[in-house]
Formats: C-alpha cells, sequence, structure tokens
C-alpha cells in the first residue's frame, strides 16, 4: 500500500508546476520533504532547485550527489545557474561550466559577475534580435520560423550589425503595424534601458513607474547584453521585502521553517547579543542613579514608561525616513524641514502625552512634584526620539549604508538609555 | 524672469511621465508642490492623480475645483476612476459618473462595489476577445485594424457567444501559429483565472509563481469580467509592503513627508496610546515589587535586560511565523512542530545568553545568588517570548485577523509585564 501511494504522489507531483512542487518543500517539515524530493521528476530537479527558498535549496542539495546535480543544472540557462551558483559545490559548477556550449559559459561568467543587488544579477538572455531596414512582414514570417518565443516576450530588440542597440519593437506595436512598413519606422527609440552595474533597486522603481513588462540591458558603449523580465523584478522586491522585515527583526538571514534548532540560534545570535550590548549601557545608567531609586522607589517603576513610548514614537518617525528615502524623497532641501516637522510632532505628542503620564503619576503616587518630573522627562525623550529618528537613517545614507538595516535596534538603545538618564537625572536634580 | 522660469519649467513638466511628475511633486514641500501642480497640464492630471500616495493626492485635490476634478476624472479609465472615487467630492463624482457612455457606467459601478483587497480592486477591462472559430489569419487582420492594444496585452481572450472563457491566446503563440488553424487549435484553455471576490493577496502570489504578465477575471457562471495585469499586482505588493512595515511601526495610515503637524499627531496618537496602556501596565507590574525595590536596588537595575531580550527574541520568533503565514507555509500539524522548536531555540538562547547576564551581574554585584536568579529569569522569559511569539500570530489567523498587525506592539508588550514579574517575583523569592 505504501508502495501504491507513492506512485500515486509521483503522477500527483509530475503534474504540478515547479514553483508548486517548490511551495509544498517548503512547508513540509525535513524527513517529510526528502521523501518527496525524491519522487520528483528528474527533469523538473532543476526548476524546483530554482523556485526554493535559499534556506530550503540547501537541505534539498545536501541530499543530492554530484552527478544529479550537474543533470540539474544542465536543464537550466545561463543566467538561472549563476543564481544557483552559489549554493552548488565547486566541483558540481566546473562540470556543469565544461559541458556548457560556448556561447553559454560567456553568458555565464557574465552572469556570475554582477553583485547581487546589480541589474546584471536579474538579466536573462533571452532577447530576440532583428535588424532595422527589415520590413515587418519578414519579421512576422521570421518570428513564425522561430516556432517558439522566450517567455515574458513584449518586444524585439532592433540592434545593428556591431549589436549597438537601436530601439526597441513592440509586439503590440508589430501586430498593428503595416506590413510593408520597415521596423526602423515603427520601432520605440526611446525606451527604458539599463547597465548591468545599475542598482537592481533603481530598476524596479522604472518598472513600476513605467509599467514595464521587459527591458533591455546594454554595456556602456551601447551593446544589447540582455534584457530584464518584470518576474525577475517581482522576486527581487519580495526578497528585498523579505529581507528588511528579517533584519528589523534582528533575523541575519532567511530561516528554513523547520531548520534544526542549532542553525535557528545561529541565525538569530548576532543580534541578541547587540541587543543584549545595549541592554547592559542602559543597565549601566540606571546604574548610575542607584542612590536616587533607593530613595524614591517609585522611580523604577515610572522610567520604563519614558523608555518604552520614547522608543515607539522613533520608531514611527524612523520608519517615516527610512521610506522616503528609499523612494528618493528626501534631499539636501528637505532634510532641516524634516527634523523641524518631527520635532514639531514630537513637541505636540509629548505635551499630550506628558500630561497624561504626569496627571497617572500624580494619581498613583500623590506627589506633584514627580508628576512634573515625569512630564518634562516624556517630552524631552520624545525630542530625544524625533531628533535622532531623523538622524540616524540620513547618516547612514550619507555613508552609503542601507538606512533600515538594524534602525529599530539603535533606536531603540537611544531611547532606553537617553530616556533613563532624562528622567533619573531630572528627578535627582529636583525631588533629592 | 520668475514668468520665464515658470514657462521653463512648464515645458520641462510637459515632457514627463505623469509618474516622474507624480514623484516630483511627493518630494516637495506643500507651498511649492502646488506651484509645481498648476503647472501641469490638464491633460495629464487624472494620471499623475492616480500615481501620487494617497496622502499627497489630498492635498493635490483640495487644490482643485470641482470643474477641474471632473475634467481630470474624464480623462481615465472605469477601473482608474474607481481607485480616484475614495478621494473625490460626491458632487464630483456625481458629475463624472453623469457623463460616462453607458457601459462604463456599469463598469464603474463594478470596480467600485468590490473590497480593496479583493481581485475585483485590481482589475481593469481592457480586454481584446476574439472568437474560437475564427482563423489566426483573422485574428491578424482584426487587430492590425484596432491598430493599438492596450498596454500589458500579452494574450487575448477567446470567448464564445455568451461571453464565457473559452482559454486564452497568447501573442507569443499567436505570432508562431500557422495562419491557416483556428483559434481554438492553438489556445491555451488550461489558464490561470481568478474570480472578482478572491483575495488580492492569492493573485499576486499565483503572478509571482507562474510568472503571468496578465490573468483574466470570471464571474461566478464563467463570463469573462476583465483582467489582472502584473503592474496592479507590483503596485499591490508595494501598497502592502509600505502598510506592513508602518503598521509595524504602529502609523495609522500613510503620511505624507510634508504634512503639518497635527496631521502627523493624528497619524500617530493611536499606536503611542496602545503603547501607553501597555507601559502602564508594566510600571503597575513593577509597582508591586516595590518593596524588593526598596530592598535590593539592583534590581531596578537589571530589569531591563531581561524585558528587552525577551522583546528582541519574542520579534524574531513572530516575524518568522508572520511570513510563514503570508507563504501559506503553516498549517495544523505544524504548529505543534513550530512551537516545539521555538521552544528548543527558548532553551539554547536561554541557556548561553543566561549564563552571560548571570556573569555579568556577578561581576558587577559581586551576588552570587542574584546572578543565577537573572539567568533563571532570562530563560524563563525567553521561553515565554517563543511560546507567545507563534501563538499570537496563529490565533489572530484563526480569527480571520491580519497576523501582522501590531505584532510587535503586543510581544513587547508580554515580554516587558512578563519579564519583570518573572524576575522581581523569583528576586523575591530567593533573595529576599
Amino acid at each position: 500500500i505504501q508502495k501504491q501511494n507513492l506512485s500515486n504522489l509521483r503522477q500527483a507531483l509530475d503534474k504540478l508546476h515547479p514553483a508548486d512542487i517548490a511551495h509544498i518543500l517548503e512547508a513540509l517539515p525535513l524527513e517529510d520533504r526528502l521523501i518527496i524530493w525524491g519522487l520528483v521528476k528528474a527533469e523538473q530537479d532543476g526548476e524546483v532547485l530554482l523556485e526554493v527558498s535559499d534556506a530550503v535549496r540547501q537541505t534539498l542539495i545536501e541530499d543530492m550527489d554530484s552527478e544529479e546535480l550537474v543533470a540539474a543544472a544542465e536543464q537550466l540557462d545561463a543566467d538561472e545557474i549563476a543564481d544557483l551558483a552559489p549554493d552548488l559545490p565547486s566541483d558540481v559548477m566546473e562540470d556543469v561550466f565544461q559541458a556548457l556550449p560556448m556561447e553559454e559559459r560567456e553568458q555565464l561568467r557574465a552572469a556570475m559577475s554582477y553583485s547581487e543587488d546589480a541589474v546584471g544579477a536579474l538579466m536573462d538572455f533571452d532577447v530576440i534580435t532583428v535588424r532595422g531596414d527589415v520590413r515587418i512582414e519578414v519579421v512576422l514570417r521570421y518570428l513564425r520560423r522561430l516556432g517558439e518565443l522566450p517567455d515574458h516576450t513584449d518586444q524585439l530588440f532592433v540592434v545593428d550589425r556591431t549589436e549597438q542597440l537601436q530601439g526597441v519593437l513592440l509586439l503590440n506595436q508589430l501586430l498593428v503595424s503595416d506590413p510593408e512598413a520597415t521596423v526602423m519606422e515603427v520601432m520605440a527609440r526611446d525606451t527604458v534601458k539599463f547597465l548591468p552595474d545599475d542598482k537592481a533597486e533603481q530598476a524596479t522603481h522604472a518598472f513600476e513607474r513605467y509599467d514595464l513588462v521587459t527591458a533591455p540591458v546594454i554595456s556602456s558603449e551601447g551593446k544589447l547584453l540582455g534584457r530584464v523580465t518584470v518576474n525577475a523584478v517581482i522576486d527581487f522586491m519580495r526578497e528585498k521585502a523579505d529581507l528588511e522585515a528579517r533584519s528589523q527583526a534582528g533575523l541575519s538571514e532567511e530561516e528554513d521553517l523547520f531548520a534544526p534548532i542549532w542553525k535557528s540560534v545561529r541565525n538569530r545570535w548576532a543580534w541578541l547579543a547587540i541587543n543584549l550590548v545595549t541592554a547592559f549601557i542602559a543597565s549601566r545608567v540606571i546604574g548610575l542613579f542607584e542612590n536616587s531609586i533607593e530613595k524614591l522607589v517609585a522611580l523604577a517603576a515610572l522610567m520604563p514608561i519614558v523608555a518604552g513610548v520614547g522608543g515607539n514614537s522613533g520608531n514611527q518617525t524612523i520608519t517615516m525616513i527610512v521610506r522616503a528615502i528609499a523612494l528618493g524623497q528626501v534631499n539636501q532641501d528637505s532634510t532641516l524641514k524634516l527634523i523641524s516637522k518631527e520635532i514639531g510632532v514630537g513637541i505636540v505628542n509629548g505635551i499630550v502625552w506628558g500630561s497624561v503620564v504626569g496627571l497617572f503619576t500624580y494619581a498613583i503616587y500623590r506627589n506633584m512634584q514627580l508628576g512634573l518630573v515625569m512630564a518634562l522627562a516624556m517630552l524631552l525623550n520624545l525630542l530625544l526620539a524625533a531628533f535622532v529618528g531623523v538622524l540616524i537613517p540620513l547618516t547612514r545614507k550619507k555613508f552609503g549604508r542601507d538606512p533600515a538595516l538594524g534602525s529599530s535596534v539603535l533606536i531603540t538603545a537611544v531611547t532606553d538609555s537617553g530616556g533613563f538618564f532624562i528622567f533619573l537625572g531630572l528627578a535627582t536634580l529636583f525631588l533629592l
């Protein structure tokens, strides 16, 4: 019966899209995952490996021998092999490389040379080129002879003898043009194009703004190198969004949901360590004021309020600014405007919430002065949060770093230590 | 000279894509923004309004009179007007509605009836339909007569007399097919399609997985209603990612970078208030132990470490789980596995980091028992964080709520109050 089930399962898998198989594998615990992986048709191995997440891919690759890996890689295009390359053992890559035809070897070498966040890394080589001086009718005949067009072909690329890109011929345009017209007459010259070293992030903005399906990639001399498709852009967007969500929470890399515990611990330890250091610092700030707390123990109960609300408010500011930077809305002129606006918000919030916590404090401890100190500390910590919340991402950007990375941990560190210092300092000055 | 400059500026604006104009407007402070907005050609007003963010759109609409608004809306398609509708005054909508031809009125009514996160809200009506029994050659002639195809047309929709969708004819297929073949012979029957009430989120997954450019939307009876394009999907993804980033930070809605201070305050107050309530609760938990703190003031300095590291670790867990839920990787079977894995990670982290803070505590306060209590409290709070970090998003999902919304605030509330209670409680039991 077991065997019968497996053979049914195998048949069901054969009918699935590689992306669906990948999805199933990701949702399975390791044992079950490897059983299913063994049932997947060898012809689909390459595509499935491309589709799964990095963490899951590693578990699958560990389960395959060199021969299987070479066979899987050989089913893929050069740009796809380049995506897998970092996860493949070097002897497998060597074999794959040797087995490729000359042209694809060059493409693979090129694709592997670009950094992960460059347009080159999103590029594929499935371009159809035509000459500008032929007639539309000839192009239509040529396409029919090809028998099949690459996925996402929404335009043909018009090049001259030296492969210089001269324009693009949209299929939509091709279909409605007079068959007697030449390509040159109907092609669009003014088109969005990228260099392979352009930032992938910029390409995604262009795809979003101009609603592109594909766009050509050219060398600095204007030679057509390949194209970027909207699905590569979507995958990049998704990965980037995941990366941001993870790095805000302090996860170093993508984590297989069913990873062994020690792997998860390794993935999470770096940020926990940073967090521990900032917590130690905050703790020592409090340590400075142990005398004051001994005299007025209410301070210990109240201080987390000042720190917590400051941290929340600082996170609001930093999220706004990081997003504005990502959208390219922040420039030299606007920095001062932004700081003064956030300071303004901080003042209003400080007065409103400061009054609330001041009254709360008075209601509980029946100590007017303590209430006033609490209110003033709230106000000052909210101002600190506003100021640093604008400054952290802008400074990181100035030094070419990712403005989002760890921003939440940083702002919380400042508003914690700062909040404790402000509140306990004021209390020591005015109450004791 | 001022006038000369403005006229130069106007000419420069005329050459820009509406999306680029929108981008410029978003990056400008209100005053400058309205000056530029006045210079934009009336024919582009509608497109620009579509492209800007909700917050900026409001500032632009407030600057226009009814006539201008009606004129701007009338340049748009029904599905685009539906996108603007929530921001337009009702008398303007009334006028726009009256001015539309019958068919588009119906489309507008339909488009406005879908909820914001349904496929219907992403749908447009720019479909080209053909009959299954005509020959490819006839289709090619038909397209040429149309003179222009809608953006993103990568396939034609094959329908029968009653508008039932029978299949799709990819342009890529059309171009390589024998002109004598019939549409029926070359069309694909087995295609991804959506109902207008399907979740938009699911449609984005399908576009990602199957690398779609467009997909048909059909009624429950199989009638073709419209299509979804990849650019609508990308916009939706971007908006959703923004929404998540904002709601994690506690911003209620999209905020114009240069919004007046009182608007920003209003946008941020709700989450600050929630945060204040949780901070008050944590404060009262500490208040319970004021006697203990009075006797051993080191407790006040140490307690934020327990709470802070617990919060960080809980955020790591919750981020993992929220992402796994979004990707559909979590089911009944895996819940127990996930909890036990996160508990395992919590135990390892608790032992490692608990030892570190225990030693740190001993080094500073020369109090062995205090160090042990600190280590134990760390371990227990990390376990609490793991348990609640899995439970919060799973519970929210069970009740049909967004698992991500406010998850960070919630887990921090639990690990703060819980951490204080565990640490101060243990200290009271064992040290005093």
